[in-house]
C-alpha cells in the first residue's frame, strides 16, 4: 500500500487562508475493500469555493470538516481496484481532494467517472471539459444566452473560468472583455486567450475609474455579465448594463474572506431591467453532460 | 368650451415632493381638431413612478417636462370626439394626466383605448384590471411563477398593485404574506383582500426585527418576492428566501427621495440561488393583454 501525503483542515481561517490553517500528514492507504478504487491523483483543482467550506457557517453546502482531507476535484489514474467497472490505468476525474491517493467507492453515483483522453489531455478534465468549463457554458449560454454582435464581460478572466467563457463567447460573435488583475493577466487574456479587451482592475480601484475603463472597452455598454468577484466591479458593472442585460452570478469572491459588500445601487436593476441569477454548477451537471459535449473544441486553447 | 384645472409640474423636488413644485392653472380646453377626442376624466390614478418622472436625469424615461401637465393614468368619458372610433358617452382610460379634461389624439396608437363598464366598474381599470393589475400579474406570473403551496411576499400589500397580487397568487394556491405600514393597511390586507398574514413595516425598522418577522410569518421560507420598496426590507427578504427563490423588482420606492439605498449582502443571489429580475410593465402590455383576460375574475375584492 503505498504511503499517502494528506493536507487536513487544521482549523478555520479568519480572513484570509493560511498554511497555519492546514495539516500535511503521511498515512499508508488501506486495503481495499470489494468494490472500491485507489485512485493516484495526476492534478488537483484549487478553486475558489473551497474559502467558503473552510467558514464554520453553512452556505449552499456543508463546511468542511475539520481534521479532514480539504475538499478538491482531481484527475488521476486508476493503481488498483477491486470493481468491476474500473480496471488499473484507467484514467479517472473525481472529488479526490488534498491528497496523493484516495479511495472511491465505485458504487457510488457520480463520485468517479472514467474520461477519454485520446483527444483531450487528462488535466483539461478539471479544465475547458471539466467543472470551470462547464460553468463558465452554464452561466454563459443558460443565462446570459448572448445574441451574436451584443458585448459581454467577465471578472477574474485569465482563470479557468474566464478563458472558457472567452472562447465560448467568441464562437457566439460576441465582444468578449475580461477584467483581471495585473498587466500580465491581462495581456494573457488578450494575446491568448482571444478577449477582445482586458481591464486591470489594479489600475481601476473604485467605482468611478472601473466605469470608466468599461465605457471604453464596451463602447456599446455590457449586455452580459459573468459575475466572479463582487464588490465594486460589480457596482462599475451595472452603472454600464444595457436595458434588459443579463447577469450570471458565479462567485463573490471579494467578499470570501469578511464581511459582505454591499451592492450600492440595487435600483439599476429595476431602470435597467437587468436580470441577475445565481448558479451552482454541480446542481446542473446532467444538464451539461446532455448539452455541453461541444465545449472542447471550442475551448482548446483555454485549458 | 369647458374649463379645465390642470395641475403642471413647476419646479423639481428635493426630497420629497412637495405641493410647493406643483401649480395650478386654470385654461380653457381648445377646439377639437380633426382625429381628435375630448375626455373628462373621472379617476386619475397617482402612482410611485411619478417621483422618479419628477427628477432632471434620465431613468428608463424622459423626465416630466417642466411647464407641462404633470403624467398620469385616468379614466373618464368622452364627451366630445371629432374620431369616428369614439363617440360621446364612450367610456376610456388613457394617460390624460393630472386634469379635468384631456384632448387624445384618437389615431396614436394605445393613447386612448375603450373599456366596457357592464361587468367591471370604470375605477377597476385603474386598478386591478388596469396597470397595477397586469403588473401584479406580470411580475407573479412571468417572474416569480409560483408553485401551489409556495410562500410569495409582496411589499406595498395594502397598494393597488399589492392587493391584485394577493388575488393571484391565492388563485394559485400560494401563501401570501404582506409588508405595509401600520395596523389599519395590516388589518386591511388580511381581512379585504385576502393575505395569509401581513407584517407592519413601522413595527420591524431594521433588518434584524424584520427577518424575524418574516421568518414568523414565512414558516416554509419565501419562494417569490414581489419588490416595491427596496432598502432594508429587501434585505431581510433575501435572508429568509429559500434556494432557487425568485423576486421581481417592480420598485423602490424606499431610495425614490434621495440617495441610492444599497444591497447590504448580495452574496446571497449567489449562496440562495436566486433569480432577480427588474420590469416595467408598460414594456409588457402586449402579452399581458393577450394572456392576462382572466385576472378581473379572481380580483373583483382586490380594487
Amino acid at each position: 500500500m503505498p504511503s499517502n501525503r494528506q493536507i487536513l483542515l487544521d482549523n478555520r481561517p479568519e480572513g484570509e487562508a493560511v498554511a497555519g490553517n492546514f495539516k500535511l500528514v503521511t498515512t499508508d492507504t488501506p486495503a481495499l475493500k470489494e468494490g472500491e478504487v485507489l485512485v493516484r491523483h495526476h492534478y488537483l483543482s484549487l478553486d475558489p469555493y473551497m474559502r467558503g467550506r473552510m467558514n464554520e457557517s453553512k452556505s449552499y453546502a456543508q463546511p468542511q470538516p475539520l481534521g479532514e482531507v480539504m475538499i478538491g476535484g482531481t484527475v488521476g489514474e486508476v493503481v488498483e481496484s477491486k470493481h468491476p467497472k474500473f480496471k488499473t490505468g484507467d484514467q479517472v476525474v473525481g472529488m479526490g481532494g488534498w491528497q496523493e491517493y484516495s479511495v472511491v467507492d465505485g458504487n457510488a453515483p457520480g463520485m468517479l467517472r472514467k474520461v477519454d483522453t485520446t483527444h483531450v489531455p487528462l488535466s483539461y478534465y478539471l479544465g475547458a471539459v471539466g467543472m470551470p468549463g462547464v460553468t463558465a457554458w452554464y452561466g454563459l449560454t443558460q443565462i446570459i444566452a448572448p445574441k451574436e454582435g451584443e458585448t459581454v464581460v467577465v471578472s477574474a478572466a485569465s482563470g479557468a473560468v474566464g478563458s472558457a467563457y472567452a472562447a465560448l463567447a467568441k464562437a457566439r460573435g460576441c465582444r468578449v472583455v475580461g477584467i483581471a488583475g495585473g498587466p500580465e493577466k491581462c495581456a494573457y487574456a488578450v494575446d491568448e486567450l482571444g478577449f477582445d479587451a482586458c481591464i486591470d482592475y489594479r489600475q481601476h480601484p473604485d467605482v468611478k475609474t472601473m466605469a470608466k475603463a468599461l465605457k471604453e472597452a464596451c463602447p456599446n455598454g455590457i449586455d452580459g455579465y459573468f459575475e466572479n468577484v463582487g464588490g465594486y466591479i460589480l457596482d462599475a458593472v451595472l452603472l454600464r448594463t444595457n436595458a434588459f442585460a443579463r447577469v450570471a452570478v458565479c462567485g463573490m469572491i471579494a467578499g470570501y474572506d469578511g464581511a459582505p459588500l454591499p451592492l450600492q445601487n440595487p435600483a439599476l436593476i429595476l431602470v435597467n431591467r437587468l436580470k441577475i441569477e445565481g448558479f451552482i454548477v454541480s446542481e446542473h451537471m446532467e444538464l451539461c453532460r446532455r448539452r455541453c459535449r461541444n465545449s472542447a473544441r471550442w475551448s482548446r486553447r483555454a485549458s
